[in-house]
């Protein structure tokens, strides 16, 4: 039997959203007020005074990783690292500015680690990011053969001004979409099962994240009260639309076009389930606070393809998505 | 044959050591003149405004976990992850202020995240960090049965005028040891093949590693210029002195006490290897400029032991030990 959904895929992210929701109770000693709320929880928002935050966060890449080892090619694993915590920064409205990595391995061999590194530092040159630090580990009780993991620290700062907080978001806005290079990091596990021997499917799946934080940064520069949302399409597929206001649902009318790769492994899926856990070929989605022109011109003049593809509706967590259905309650996705 | 060295026990130290240098030079097209320097490299530090800078670190606790997972202790390990960060930060005079953690598991078994999720809100705690994030994968085919790695992430503040730079280390000034609760999380490898089947050996290697930020936040808020330098004796043992600065060196001369632990795992270690390897009994070293009295008094007041075990000397990068001998050349210990 091929597996059908995450958890068939050895993935329990019920169990993984109870163990988030204890870890919250656990922490509750700690002082959240000090941290400013911010839209979707994608990062954490540190006032370092009254005027400017740093917002922090931290990722991996899943098991990806495991395929860019299957497919010995390492060289871009780092830019998804890279881009799943610059992606997430963009999220609160913070400019991102300075990653650290942890890397981990089994035996360190010059030629993976090189590659591993080298993506890191393009990822990070694609993100306005600098490099300031990193720890290294060999551990060869750990991981096996070249096995390794890693994960991401990414730092940005944030003005008042430009900290996004969800709070504007209101019916009938614009929802401008940004195509994905295809799976991004999400829903690898799943993925790579579904692909199964198919070499050149499995190059498509290792595919690296596109980072979107240059022109994200541009357009907060230029017109920050035209952005009234922006949410990164990770686990949890298109619901991850739902984190970012508990007042508000989407509607999705005219969707960008979907990359053949989903289709490819979505055969035997369905579709619902598909939109719950890949990005299906939409990497970050903005909701517009009036000028849409403005954020889908930017994004192009970047080199990305951007359009409204529906609108904020006052049917509280819902998402509906025309041709596909609703993709019922929203859920807690992160930490 | 029981192994003698870190290389023995299967850490290539020179092979990592390689690797840091390549990466620096692939980085070297980030511009980090945008970074402040700081004695020791344990954090970059980057600038926010004219008067305030983020500090950033990131670190793991490598083989100590494996040592947690066989004893079926795992409550204080993240006392251990929070700690390898925490320390780092108050090297370079910053008060640590959030903290994430990245969590990523073979199979994500309650009892074992839970109680690892404890470790990290109580080090937390001790650190005077607000966890504010982490990131949690559960990756089967990485990592088997209850097998999991953990990084740490510690962000701090810190003021130009509270800095440390290194560069205020001279000649004659005194030397603090404060100790160590015993191994800390450093030369697990070594040590864990090193004690065999012992038990309550291995129980003692496992003591969590002693968090100094209170005591060191608080000399640096009531008088910031009593302290020239701090070495958090990590990784490369005493050597982590030498990281400070390149004009001086140190002479030791009246140690802490060596608990009875290093005396147990060393005997048939040379004596210099150790001290090049553990901490020794020594897990942070403050170099006072001045008013060692208030140093010492603050350590003390929060439960700490710390006196003058040595002084600074005009031999660079030379550390000699009476009654062990010179621990040559500085070597490059972080990323």
């Amino acid at each position: 039997m091929e597996p059908k959904t995450y958890a068939q895929a050895g993935v329990d992210v019920i169990k993984a959203e109870a163990f988030v929701t204890r870890l919250k109770r656990l922490s509750k000693r700690a002082d959240h007020q000090q941290l400013w709320p911010a839209a979707g929880g994608y990062a954490a928002v540190y006032p370092v005074d009254e005027r400017t935050a740093m917002a922090l966060t931290t990722d991996g890449v899943g098991t990806k990783l495991l395929l860019a080892l299957e497919l010995k090619k390492l060289s871009t694993i780092g830019i998804d690292l890279v881009a799943m915590c610059a992606n997430d920064l963009i999220c609160v409205g913070a400019r991102p500015v300075a990653f650290l990595d942890y890397y981990a391995v089994g035996k360190l061999i010059d030629e993976d680690a090189d590659q591993i590194m080298e993506g890191i530092v393009e990822g990070c040159d694609q993100a306005g990011l600098l490099l300031v630090g990193g720890e290294t580990a060999e551990m060869p009780d750990l991981y096996k053969d070249r096995h390794f993991d890693m994960a991401g620290f990414a730092v940005g700062l944030v003005s008042k001004e430009k900290l996004i907080t969800g709070e504007k978001i209101k019916k009938s806005q614009k929802l401008i979409g940004v195509a994905s290079s295809g799976i991004h990091s999400n829903g690898l596990s799943l993925a790579s099962k579904l692909v199964g021997s198919d070499k050149s499917l499995k190059e498509e799946l290792l595919m690296p994240t596109l980072i979107y934080t240059k022109p994200v940064n541009e357009i907060l520069d230029k017109k920050p009260q035209a952005i009234a949302g922006i949410s990164h399409i990770t686990g949890g597929g298109w619901r991850n639309l739902l984190r970012l206001s508990k007042t508000v649902g989407y509607r999705l009318t005219s969707l960008l076009p979907t990359p053949e790769i989903f289709q490819k492994i979505g055969r035997d899926i369905e579709t619902e389930e598909m939109y719950k856990t890949f990005n299906m070929g939409m990497g970050l989605a903005v909701i517009a606070d009036g000028d849409s022109d403005l954020i889908i011109r930017t994004f192009s003049e970047h080199g990305f393809s951007a359009k409204v593809v529906g609108e904020v509706t006052d049917s509280r967590g819902e998402l509906v998505i025309d041709g596909v259905g609703a993709l019922g309650g929203a859920i807690n996705l992160k930490e």
